[in-house]
């Protein structure tokens, strides 16, 4: 049966980028190496919107979010996490396992950030080291407005690091014009690669606070990997044949452009969720990201068995609810090397497994709702 | 023009591993990853010789050998690193890194460890938590006898932790039966992947030592590995392309057996020692690894003559010395997928960029060299 990926990571992978990463391997400290890693390390500053270097990591999103807090902080330090599901926590946890005091603006599951609370913690915290943030927070299929915290966080002195390890590549993200100081994502959301690669860039603030910091750090070290880059190298062995496909990938998001690939998905995100609605289900995102849909599950038939059906009849796979969302959600994501066809296809396959189940709708209709979105504008 | 990486990492990749990561990426939640990973596992285990669990994690080896000081050791732990070339100061660096207080056995670049010395400061020292150690030094091409040292700690409380990062899939490891505490290595070696996954295992001594270690941790954090590990899962997202590939080296390891791939490596190397020496060259290392061949570079041609030539001329990659052996020694590396043809063929390239460089000795004496240890046994 072909598969199909609507999963928040691993997306699906083009052709083009398996193909090149299927040529043989070279070696990493050659001239041909440099001149690989110095375009795409162009095309990561288009990818992120900065003029500052990002840096790629050979670990997972995760360990650029490790990377973001060994580098910028110091033991003892007050730094302010908004946690709204399960990767907010995460920041929460690696803060907290090396040191950090971390407060928190708690926001409810599926709900978008009450800015005031934020703007009154960080003023009745003036010696807030750093506040962090997730732009799409995959838990829930939230998404959280960015801009408006750099906006907010700019007055202060406090450092803003955002994760947007499921939005970059998907929504409009400017990390130097939003004042964003420090950015991390991971290869296989937006950036179409297989999982195994991450990615940070720090703000010439963040770079001060670098020079401060005092936690222990040696693999995820940004000052050794900033004196590598120089180079156009890494001072450990990259994961090479990642990054023959991260050339690829971000060549064909420079060929489509950001600002296509941002309508592109926005396009497809409003698909699926007027799909949803017309069959009758409800979004579980008061504020949702276009990575992901979020489907509150009935009772029956319930999460478990839609995505089971989704799989073996059809081959489509999409993701559950994790943690306190087990079971109650399902999520669909459109993250990157997604098109028109293929959303039509996931609804259709999405009513067949409804139907089969027992749910009352009418078929057709997601497919109808999706269409509507999908033809309103030419191309994919 | 055809390349043929004689590099310590990368090394080549099998045309079967290349195909089975370039299909359709799959996603690591799902039971068909947890069977994939089972079996990988298994693999695992036979690669490293032990009943304990091998953990897989995405990194280069570097990672890997943080992880195993972080979990192991407490702040202000006293630990021993025996240090004869790049890679053990790589030890002493990151265990300081982390704060505990660092002794070191310095061995001579390019010479075996005396084990004597070593045996005094187990003595001397009772209350040392662990010795970090190396079995094949890349920097300097010596193998040291990581055995005799398992032999050696086993009678005291400490730890012995080994960096096996090229030696494992090349020289006999018996991680249970030589009483290794903690083994580490990576993907892009022996076990003929692309760089981008780290391995480690430990003992129940080092579970031990894992209770009670206070080393700030969290994507190393080998307790949350352990727990996922029971479900067949990663505590954060898999390379997964590099964990198929690496379903079908294990698979390829199995089917010619270990046993053999330690005597293939011995030929491989034996030959290449052989053929070098034939032409008239020096080998640095007194005690040579089979991974890989450091050879004392002439006054003319220098070093970087003679690695350049190879590769423009023959397509030949070979890598340079490294720190303070850089322009004094070249290093041909023999690792995993190369055989018999593989090596007259480097000889012979050696040969001829040799010549073109006015050196002066018998064209095809080298080759001869190589021919009489590569046919002395049947097959490659």
């Amino acid at each position: 049966m072909k598969k199909r990926l609507f999963t928040p990571g691993p997306t699906p992978v083009p052709e083009a980028v398996s193909l090149a990463m299927a040529a043989p391997i070279i070696h990493h400290r050659t001239p041909e190496f440099e001149a690989l890693f110095a375009e795409v390390n162009d095309g990561l500053k288009y990818l992120f919107q900065t003029q500052n270097e990002v840096f790629t990591l050979a670990c997972s999103g995760t360990g650029a979010m490790e990377a973001a807090v060994v580098n910028i902080l110091s033991r003892g330090e007050k730094v302010l996490v908004i946690r709204g599901g399960k990767f907010g926590e995460r920041w929460a946890e690696i803060a907290s396992a090396y040191g950090a005091q971390v407060e928190a603006v708690d926001v409810e599951w599926g709900h978008p950030i009450n800015l005031d609370l934020v703007a009154n913690r960080l003023k009745a915290t003036p010696d807030l080291k750093a506040v962090f943030a997730t732009q799409s927070e995959t838990s829930t299929g939230v998404l959280y407005d960015v801009q408006a915290l750099g906006e907010l966080v700019r007055g202060h002195q406090a450092l803003l690091v955002v994760d947007a390890i499921t939005g970059i590549g998907v929504h409009e993200l400017l990390t130097d014009a939003w004042h964003l100081d420090v950015v991390v994502t991971g290869s296989q959301k937006g950036m179409m690669l297989p999982p195994g690669l991450a990615f940070v860039t720090l703000s010439q603030a963040a770079w001060q606070a670098v020079e401060t910091s005092d936690m222990p750090r040696y693999y995820f070290d940004l000052d050794k990997a900033r004196q590598s880059l120089e180079k156009n190298q890494t001072p450990y062995t990259p994961a090479v044949s990642l990054v023959v496909g991260l050339k690829e990938a971000l060549g064909m998001i420079r060929t489509e452009a950001l600002e296509n690939i941002w309508r592109r998905h926005q396009r497809q995100a409003q698909a699926t969720r007027d799909a949803v609605r017309a069959l009758g289900l409800e979004l579980f995102a008061q504020s949702p990201s276009n990575v992901l849909t979020a489907v509150i599950a009935p009772q029956a038939p319930s999460a478990k068995q839609i995505i089971a059906t989704l799989f073996e009849q059809y081959g489509v796979k999409v993701a559950g609810g994790q943690d306190r969302l087990k079971d109650r959600i399902f999520r669909i994501s459109h993250i990157g090397y997604v098109d028109h066809a293929d959303i039509v296809g996931m609804v259709s396959a999405l009513e067949g497994a409804l139907k089969h189940l027992g749910w009352n709708f009418e078929v057709g209709a997601g497919v109808a709702a999706a269409q509507r979105v999908l033809t309103a504008e030419q191309g994919n």
